[in-house]
C-alpha cells in the first residue's frame, strides 16, 4: 500500500502502539528544542528527573522570547538557561542568536527525523520533511531523557497544492487561506501533509510559513515532502550533506483531503481577535492603521524582510505608522544588511529591533488601545500584544508593507494604482552568510557532570502536587466560553513572563484577562480543597505553556469539564494531575452556572474502568454524563498527581 | 575686557540681572528640547498654563526613553505627546528616529543660541557653542512659552586643552579625566568652558560626548567655541547656513581655571556606581564582564560605532559576554550600515536593538546581580539599570569593544599584544545621510488650534498642591546619605517609566531604591500632615525628573534639610512648593535622625526676611540653623505650593 510521508515519518520512529487514529503511540525522539519561556520549568525538570544527559542526537535550548531584560531577571534566567545546557548536554543558543523555529531549521533540521519541542511552533519544521511537534515543557524533557513522546495517533489531512502563487501573495496567504475554510480547530487530530505539484513552487522557508501556522488549526503538525528545494535549501546553509530524500509514495490515500490552486490564493488577513478570522483584505481595505510588525516565525525567512524592503525602498512609511521590523536572527539580519536591503528599511522609517520573538509574545510593541496592529505574526489572541482591548490583524509582509506606506489597510495589488509600485522580482542570495559563534556545543560528559546550575533568586523549584483525591466536591470557580487561548489562562508579555521560573508568582496573573478576581477567589477557596473550571469547545488552544496547567493547579484546580480540548494544553493538564473531562451532550455547557458545587466521586475506580462517567450538579441536583480521552498511562498519571510524582513512584 | 564665550551667550541673551556668580538671572530661551519621561508633564503644564503656542524659535519633542512598549500606556503616551506638539506648536520626533541630544545637534542646534531641554544631558548642545541647560519639566514648559529662564549666575571655568589624544583614548576619557579630578559635585555652580589648541583637534561630535557628561560634574552647562569643526559638522549635516562662529575672545580670563593635556590621557573607567569613580582601566583589567553596552548621548556618534565595528570585524565577541549595540538614531544607523560598520557589528555577535535610550535609563538591559555590566553611558548610579545590587561601569567604545572581545576589562592598549589587534584608523563620510521624514514640523496656528490632545486613560492631570503653612511640626521619614540621585528618589526604569504621566501610581516607586516602606509610611503618615527628608551633599544629583519633587510632594514632603543641593533637582523643588534648606553647620546634619520631629515656625515671615533660619528638633531639644538660597522669587513660588499656583495667582 502506498505510505503517505506522515505515516512514513510516523512508521521509521513508532515504538509503542499502532497507527490507528486516536490510538495512544509512542514515537522515538532525534531532537528537542527548548525555548527561554518555557526551557526554564525544562531545566527544573530535568533536574527532578536526575538526567545526567540529553539523549537525542540534538538538543537545542533557545533564548528567543524573553530579551527585554527590564529587571535582573531575564539575566538571571539566561545564566541558568546556559548552566543547564551545559550540566545536560545541550546545545545552548544565546539571546541574540534569533528565534528558535528558522535557526534550528538553518542549523540543525534533518529530512526524516522526529523533534519534539516545548513551543507550540514547533511544527515549522514540517518544512524541511521532519515530524515536529509541538508539546508542553514536561513532554520535551522526558524526550531530552530518551523517553518516546506519546500521543493520540493523528488522521493524515492531505492538502493538494497546485498551481503557482500569483504576485503579491505569499506563503502566508496560503495558510490564512486553510484558516479562512477550517478555523482555528480544524487541524485538530491530525497531521497536514501538503502534497502536489504546487509544493515545488514553493520555497523551504515558504514552507515555514505554512507549517508553523498548521499550529493556528489546532493541528498535531504539518509535513512538506524533502525534495529538491530542501536540499537547495540546506545547500545554502552549508549542510547539503545533511539531506536525505523524504516523499510520500505516489498514489498515497489521505485520511481526509482537501486542495489549494495556489494561483487562486489572494491577499488575506486574519482580524482581530482570532487567526481563525480570516477575510480578504480587499473587503476592509481602508480602515486606519498605527503599526505595522514584520518578523516572528510565521514570516521568518530573508525573503519575507526583503519583500517588504523592496517595496519601501525609496518612499517613506506614513506619518501615522510605528513601522517596526524584528530581525528573525543574526544569520537573516546579517544577510538582509549585507544585500543593502536593512538600509532601504532604515531610510524609510522602520524601527529595527534586536532579533528575537519581542511583539509576537506580548515582549514589547504594545499597541494602543483600539489602534489598528498590523503583524506578520501567527497569532492575534486578545490581548496577547500587551494591550487589553487591542485591535491586532495578521496578514503577509506584502500586505503589511502596503500598509505601512498608505497608513490605512491595503491589499498589496493597489499599489500599481496608489503608488505606482510595481511587484518587486528579488534577487536573493544563494548561500547564507552562516556563523555559528552564538551557537555553543555541550562539553563532554565528564566536563559536564562537574557543572554547577546557576540559580539565581527568581529560580525557584516546581511545586509538590499530591495525588488527585477520590472524591472531588467542590465549586465551579470560572466559567469560559468558545476558543479559551493559554494566553487567556496564564498569559505571556513583559509583566508576566520573566516570572516563568517562579509558579507561586506567575500564578497571580491566572485567568486574570478574562476574570481578574480568580486568583484572589482561588487563593480565598484554599488549593487543597480543589476547584472546577469549566469550558467551551478548543479550550486551552494556542501556546504550549505548560504553566497554563501548573498556574492554575497551583491555585487549587482539580479539573477542567469542556465541550473539548486543544492538544498540547489537554496533555500539560494530564502531565500535572489536572483532570481534563468533555461533555458528552455538549448542551450540559449550559446547564451549569459559575458558583455550583460539582461532586465527582469514586474517581480511582471510575477513571480507570471506561472512557464515561458522571458530574453530579448539587447545586441543581442534575448530573451530566462526561467522558474523557486519557489513555491508561495518562490516567495513572493524572491519579498521581502527575508525571514526576508517577515517575518518582517508579513507572517509566 | 576681553570675555569668554560664556559671558557672550549669557551677554547677549541677559534679560533680567547681573552677570554676578550667585545672583539670579534670566535668559531669553531660543530653543527647547523636551523627550518623553519628562514631556508628557510637560504637555500637561503647557496645557495648565493655557498656552496657545510655542514661543522659541524652536521647540522640539523627542520620544526616545521608553520604547519597550511593555504595555498600552507608552503608545498612549506617544499619541498625547503627538496630539500635543500639534496643538501647541511643537516639533516632533517619532519613536524610532534617535535620542534626542544626537539628534538636535544634528538638525537644530544653532550656534550662539541658547537652549534649555528637559533633561539633564541638554547641556551636550554645548558641543556647537549653544548655552544650552537642563532644567526641570516646568522650567522647560515656561520656556515653551515664552518665560525667561531663572537660574543663579555661573562661574565660568576654563579648562584649557593642549596636546592631541593619543591611539586608543578618546573624548569618553576626557571628561571621565575631569570626573577624576573633580568628581560629581566639582561643577556645581559653573559652566564648563573648553579653550585651548587642543580644541581644534576634537570633532564636534567628540566635544558633545566631553560637554554631555558636564552633566556628572554637576555643571550648569558646558560650552565650546563655534569654529571651523563646527563649520564641518554643520556642512555634514547639510546646514552649513547655520553655521555662526562664536569664539571666546583672546586673553579672556576665568573665574576657575584648569588645564588637560591630551596626549596624557589614557583608557579611564568609572566603577560601580558613581561616574565620579573614576580609575584607569589598566588598574582593573582582568575582571570579568557579562555585558557590554554601547550607545546612548554619552557616546552617540557615527564614530562611536564605528570604531567599536572596526575592532570587532572579524572576530567573535566572547561566549560569555552579552554585546548591545543601541544606535542613537535613524541617521547614525543608516550611515553605520552603508560604510558596513553595522555588518561587521552583527557578524561579531552584536545584539543591534532600536534606536533610543535604552539600558541608558533603565529600559531593558537589566544585567544579573553583581556581573559586570560595562557601559558607553553617562551613569551609573545604583539601580538605574533596573537591577538592585547592579555592577556598572562607564567606559569608552574603544575600552567596551575590547573588554567584549575579551570577556574581561581589558585597556585597549592591550589589544595589539593579545589578540594582534592594531588601532584602526577610520575613514568617516564627511557628508551625513540627511532624513527629515521622521521629524514632523507643527502645523500652522489656525490649524494648530482645532487639534484635540488625545489623553489615553494613563495620561493624569497635574495633582494641585496648597500652598506651603507658616509652621511645620513633622517627622523626618527618611534621613539618606551624600550624592544621592534622582533615579534614588523617583526611579527610571521598565517598570516605573510608564507611570511618568500618572504621578499617583508613580509616587508608589519613591525612595523605594533606598527603603522600600518610604511610600507606605508617607501615606500612613498622611499627604497633608507633611514631613521632611534629611539629606547630605550633593541631594538630587542626576537626571532633571521634576517627578523626584512632585512624586514625594504628592507623598506629603514638605521640607528637605541637606548639607547641599545639585542645582536641577533644587529648582525643581521650588518649583513644586518644597522647601529646600541647607544645614549652615554641616556636622547638624548628624544631630537628626529619622523618626525625630523637627520644627519650622513663622515661615512666611522668616523665608523672605533672609538668608537664615532655625529648625527645632522637639525630639532632642535642639535647634540647628539652616540657610536657603532660593532668589525672593522663588520663595514666592515655595510660598504658594509652586510655580503653577504662584501663576494662577497672577504672578508673571
Amino acid at each position: 500500500m502506498p505510505h503517505t510521508l506522515a505515516h512514513k515519518l510516523i512508521g521509521s520512529h513508532l515504538v509503542e502502539g499502532e497507527m490507528v487514529p486516536g490510538s495512544e503511540i509512542g514515537l522515538r525522539i532525534d531532537q528537542t528544542l527548548t525555548q527561554d519561556a518555557t526551557g526554564t520549568l525544562v531545566m527544573q525538570e530535568l533536574e527532578a528527573l536526575g538526567l545526567d544527559r540529553a539523549r537525542p542526537d540534538r538538543s537545542v535550548q533557545y533564548v528567543d522570547h524573553n530579551l527585554l531584560q527590564a529587571d535582573e531577571r531575564n539575566a538571571e534566567d539566561h545564566l541558568f538557561l546556559q548552566s543547564a545546557c551545559q550540566r545536560y548536554g545541550l546545545w545552548f543558543s544565546k539571546p541574540g542568536n534569533g528565534v528558535s523555529h528558522p535557526t534550528h531549521m538553518q542549523r540543525f533540521g534533518v529530512p526524516g527525523a522526529t523533534m519534539v519541542g516545548s513551543d507550540s511552533h514547533t511544527c515549522a519544521a514540517g518544512s524541511l520533511g521532519m515530524l515536529a511537534i509541538g508539546v508542553g515543557g514536561l513532554d520535551a524533557a522526558m524526550a531530552i531523557a530518551g523517553h518516546p513522546l506519546r500521543i493520540p495517533m493523528p488522521q493524515i489531512w492531505g492538502v493538494r497544492l497546485s498551481g503557482r502563487l500569483p504576485p503579491w501573495s505569499s506563503a502566508k496567504d496560503v495558510i490564512l487561506e486553510l484558516l479562512r475554510r477550517h478555523g482555528v480547530h480544524g487541524g485538530r487530530g491530525r497531521v497536514i501533509e501538503y502534497h502536489g505539484p504546487g509544493v515545488a513552487t514553493l520555497s523551504a522557508m515558504d514552507r515555514h510559513v505554512i507549517a508553523n501556522m498548521g499550529a493556528e488549526l489546532g493541528a498535531t503538525t504539518t509535513v512538506f515532502p524533502a525534495d529538491a528545494n530542501v536540499r537547495a535549501f540546506l545547500r545554502g546553509e552549508e549542510r547539503e550533506s545533511d539531506f536525505v530524500e523524504v516523499l510520500p509514495d505516489p498514489g498515497a490515500g489521505y485520511d481526509v483531503a482537501d486542495e489549494i490552486d495556489l494561483s487562486a490564493v489572494e491577499p488575506l488577513i486574519a482580524a482581530p481577535s482570532s487567526p481563525g478570522n480570516v477575510v480578504p483584505v480587499s473587503e476592509i481595505a481602508g480602515a486606519e492603521v498605527s503599526q505595522v510588525v514584520i518578523g516572528s516565525s510565521a514570516n521568518p525567512g530573508l525573503r519575507d524582510f526583503a519583500i517588504a524592503a523592496a517595496m519601501v525602498k525609496g518612499r517613506q512609511t506614513h506619518d501615522t505608522v510605528s513601522f517596526d521590523v524584528n530581525p528573525s536572527s543574526r544569520q537573516i539580519l546579517a544577510d538582509l544588511t549585507t544585500m543593502g536591503a536593512t538600509v532601504d528599511l532604515i531610510n524609510a522609517g522602520a524601527r529595527i529591533h534586536q532579533t528575537g520573538c519581542l511583539g509576537c509574545i506580548g515582549i514589547g510593541q504594545a499597541p494602543a488601545v483600539g489602534h489598528n496592529s498590523l503583524r506578520t505574526f501567527p497569532r492575534n489572541f486578545p490581548g496577547r500584544s500587551g494591550t487589553k482591548e487591542d485591535a491586532v490583524w495578521l496578514c503577509s509582509p506584502e500586505t503589511a508593507a502596503a500598509s505601512a506606506l498608505t497608513g490605512v489597510i491595503t491589499d498589496p495589488r493597489d499599489l500599481a494604482d496608489r503608488l505606482d509600485l510595481a511587484y518587486p522580482h528579488l534577487k536573493l542570495p544563494q548561500r547564507a552568510s552562516v556563523n555559528t559563534a552564538m551557537l555553543a556545543p555541550p562539553p563532554p560528559p565528564e566536563q559536564a557532570r562537574h557543572t554547577e546550575l546557576v540559580k539565581g533568586p527568581n529560580i525557584s523549584s516546581l511545586p509538590d502536587f499530591p495525588p488527585l483525591p477520590d472524591r472531588i466536591e467542590a465549586p465551579v470557580l470560572l466559567k469560559v466560553g468558545d476558543n479559551i487561548s493559554t494566553d487567556e489562562i496564564s498569559p505571556a508579555g513583559a509583566r508576566a513572563l520573566p516570572l516563568r521560573s517562579n509558579i507561586p508568582a506567575l500564578a497571580e496573573f491566572t485567568f486574570t484577562q478574562i476574570d481578574e478576581s480568580y486568583p484572589q477567589r482561588a487563593r480565598e477557596r484554599g488549593g487543597e480543597s480543589g476547584h472546577f473550571v469549566v469550558g467551551g469547545d478548543n479550550y486551552g488552544q494556542g501556546s504550549s505553556r505548560e504553566h497554563a496547567a501548573i498556574a492554575p493547579r497551583h491555585l487549587g484546580l482539580r479539573a477542567v469539564i469542556a465541550t473539548s480540548f486543544a492538544r498540547i494544553h489537554w496533555q500539560n493538564l494530564a502531565n500535572f494531575g489536572v483532570l481534563a473531562l468533555e461533555f458528552t451532550d455538549p448542551a450540559d455547557y449550559d446547564r451549569i452556572d459559575r458558583g455550583d458545587v460539582l461532586v465527582l466521586d469514586d474517581l480511582r475506580r471510575a477513571l480507570p474502568a471506561g472512557a464515561e462517567l458522571f458530574v453530579r450538579n448539587a447545586s441543581t441536583g442534575e448530573s451530566y454524563q462526561l467522558r474523557h480521552s486519557l489513555s491508561p498511562r495518562q490516567v495513572e498519571c493524572v491519579l498521581a498527581g502527575g508525571e514526576i510524582p508517577l515517575l518518582a513512584a517508579g513507572a517509566d
